[in-house]
């Protein structure tokens, strides 16, 4: 059919009608967001963009390089009013993105602790992103909250924890987003718990204990609780006892507290310490927070991986005294972050602490007490399928492997440790236990002040070479070197190259 | 070269040295958990997965129609010893996970509200499991930090926000997991601003204001902030102002509690609420909350999205008033959850409430203040790289699309409550501003309680049919059902087909 427009204002007529009746009736033309054969076309592109970044991933400096404010000169001002294609967007990932990315999946990572990202872990993240559920409720996707109950009964048998951690009666396990949500979670239940006995105006008088090896996270839930900042007792632990908080210096901080007139209601210990993974006694600290009625919590963050293997169970034992218990399996478990695990004895405490009952979310199932609702397990009322990623990463590697995954992360540690030993310019600050080596160039007579210098220099140097990423910490007062071990794609090669960038960099500035 | 043995226990010998040498030698035989390959080829096929998915997604219940505990029954007791294929975990995801999904992604899915994922969405966060960068501090990967900076200038700009919410002075945005945190957040900042001044002690005398609407984060907020419960003024709204909050309410509260000795510091208002859509008037509420020195919150999670839109922009009007202001990206702008945007003027509020500053996350970058370190904008340490898939959002459908997009499901909400309001059994139970649609039976002989029964069997009746999922509210004591337009997939026939049911299932409950 062709169409002929007399003059210039008729053909701008009709095509103004034109456009109002595409806006009116937007559906026909508009934007198909979710489009199955688009998401197919572009997710295959996107595979392919992600595979090559692994190919390639040992040519970026593993530390990003750039200068703060870097990317606000490379992008525009505002979003573009029409769409981009994909490649637009993949090229600008590529020439603006990466370069400011740190390259936590570099097998040569060595800084903080990992945070493993796996093929199961990725294809687990990718599922739930597809499914794009809401798993608040019970009923609002009731495979999200059921496959997470079963996937934490499978770690809690596969870490031997004590049967009332499990989903069977009070207990159960939950995934929150992160260690600091896990912990604050707890917080909250066990000041509620006491509080509902003796009145909320005694909130000044709760006392909190850890040592002082306890990662920031706890001193941050007990800000947001409103736990007065002078009643945290910080107890100081040393090299004396490789840095493990001491139950006696506990017992006594508790026994003034408590003629003080105070309440002590929390105890968080540590299996795998930030700073030097240094493992606090659960039994013997768990038995002075058990008689005088505190909450027990152990952070095992990083170090719970490495406990499914029988030799290294032995760290947490103890935990059967324990109220609640938590471990990163998007640290050294190879599931993406985020997935922090965290099992409690008495799920009623929490959900005592976190339940709102609002009519638009009410339903039979939950009316009834038939169903677990997580949301009540948690700060935020959403939440992803986080567990498909947890399950996948089980099923698609087994137990066995998963044992020999973590085995083979502390060899490589162990390989690096004897380096740094047999070099005389260096020294082991703290015993190896996990993954973790800490070291520092030993002070020239003893002059601690000018090593830490030294040493941060040397930090400097590494980092910025671009060849691999440590990071440091304070040790009673000593700068510290850390080099975790921990990611997927690390071998005994990268470890070894690791320490001759390490003693290159040491000897240049050593002979300066 | 063909090695002979001589008798059986030589033959075990061997093979358990073998055995033992692979053992210590792990990195040879072991796990490879990212093996770049791998991913591709397994990638490939989980795209597949999910693009058949969607496919095939109408042929789905909308609600799933399992029953407590089915999923226990499916799955084995404990974790594998030993891999299984990805052939396997697929094949189980669709006998055994899909039928226990709810699918928030069906076009006749018109619950609560949506929870948008998109093409452009879903690539963003593949991208981000890829990368698999944890952005707490800016070092940890700068570009996450600053693309999310720039992004959420973005959108400041696209829903007309004061400059005073942008990055460039003392305000700015950030992404929370949900609009809970946003509240969490901006409520321990707006504690902790005024104890400072007053002293601590005085946590019992503040005093919290919002509607009877206010999302229900907003009483779990005050539970872990430890704000008094008989503190939370929950002011009433009713039909005389559509469910809005009435600045006269708010005003004499104010007054009352200052007369009482009590020290109003917070206020929350709605734009959007969970209920009704229902919008508060920011204008004049804020103007009380400056008087009063109170920080001044407005959650628009859902309609926030709305306001992209010139002609939607009205409902935000007064915003200029606010402190702080919170979006659901997640929520019906195409970015998968989760992703809700929040804006503060006074960032420092913020990271003086949430900062922690231990020695193992020091560097240079953040000592010298020359970057936002996000780990103090926010509860927990660890964060996702989010920013990535509103990017993509914004970069793959562009401005323009997004608001015909938001348009649409306005249109098609309009028609529905068209057709609802040409049906003598059925009444608007409050006036339609967004996609929400809030109606309901007619009461016979103004029986209420017997109404409130019979929508509620209708509410069952329509969501048991697997053919749409409705959800429920109540408003003023009546039981209402809620009908809100927003997944990604739905069009005309959808909310058509949606009412035919709805007319169906009432049709057979009169009748009986």
């Amino acid at each position: 059919m062709a169409v002929y427009f007399h003059n210039k204002s008729s053909l701008s007529f009709v095509l103004g009608y034109l456009l109002l009746r595409n806006r009116e009736n937007g559906s026909r033309n508009a934007l198909k967001p979710m489009d199955s054969e688009q998401l197919r076309e572009h997710g295959h592109r996107m595979v392919d963009f992600i595979a090559d970044y692994y190919k390639t991933i040992e040519d970026f400096p593993v530390l990003s390089q750039v200068q703060p404010g870097y990317l606000h000169k490379l992008l525009p001002d505002s979003a573009p009013d029409h769409p981009e294609s994909l490649e637009q967007v993949l090229d600008d990932v590529k020439a603006k993105i990466l370069p400011g990315v740190t390259h936590w999946q570099n097998p040569s990572f060595f800084a903080y602790y990992p945070s493993n990202s796996s093929v199961a872990g990725f294809l687990g993240e990718m599922l739930s992103a597809g499914l794009g559920i809401v798993g608040f409720s019970w009923i609002t996707s009731p495979a999200a909250t059921e496959l997470e109950m079963i996937v934490l009964d499978w770690l809690a048998k596969l870490l031997n924890l004590p049967e009332q951690f499990m989903s069977k009666g009070n207990g159960g396990g939950v995934i929150q987003g992160s260690a600091s949500e896990a912990v604050l979670v707890v917080l909250i239940a066990a000041r509620d718990k006491v509080l509902r006995s003796i009145g909320k105006k005694s909130l000044e008088k709760l006392v909190v204990y850890s040592s002082d090896q306890t990662h920031s996270a706890l001193q941050k839930a007990c800000q947001i609780a409103g736990i007065h900042p002078e009643n945290c007792r910080v107890l100081q632990a040393d090299s004396s006892s490789n840095y493990a908080l001491r139950p006696e210096l506990l017992q006594e901080a508790v026994s003034q507290d408590l003629e003080a007139g105070l309440i002590p209601f929390f105890l968080c210990a540590n299996v795998g310490t930030t700073s030097s993974a240094a493992v606090d006694p659960l039994a013997g600290l768990g038995k002075i927070a058990k008689s005088n009625e505190m909450w027990f919590h152990v952070d095992a963050a990083y170090a719970g991986s490495a406990c499914i293997c029988p030799e290294f169970r032995q760290y947490i034992d103890g935990v059967e005294t324990a109220d609640s218990f938590n471990m990163n399996a998007h640290k050294w478990f190879l599931t993406n972050f985020d997935c922090s695990l965290l099992w409690v004895k008495d799920q009623y405490a929490l959900t005592e602490a976190l339940s709102t009952n609002p009519e638009f979310l009410k339903n039979k199932a939950s009316q009834a007490n038939l169903v677990v609702d997580y949301k009540d397990w948690q700060i935020p009322l959403g939440r992803r399928f986080r567990s498909l990623k947890l399950w996948m990463v089980l099923r698609l590697y087994g137990s066995e492997n998963l044992k020999s995954y973590i085995r083979n992360h502390i060899k490589l540690a162990k390989d690096f440790e004897q380096l740094v030993s047999q070099d005389p310019n260096f020294e082991i600050i703290t015993p190896r236990i996990f993954s973790l080596v800490c070291f520092r160039l030993v002070p020239e007579e003893n002059h601690e002040k000018k090593c830490n210098n030294r040493n941060r220099k040397l930090l400097d140097a590494v980092n910025s070479s671009g060849k691999l990423f440590i990071s440091h910490t304070a040790l009673s007062g000593k700068f510290v070197l850390r080099c975790a071990v921990g990611a997927p794609l690390t071998e005994e090669k990268h470890v070894k190259e690791a320490w001759k960038v390490i003693q290159e960099e040491a000897s240049f500035l050593l002979s300066k």
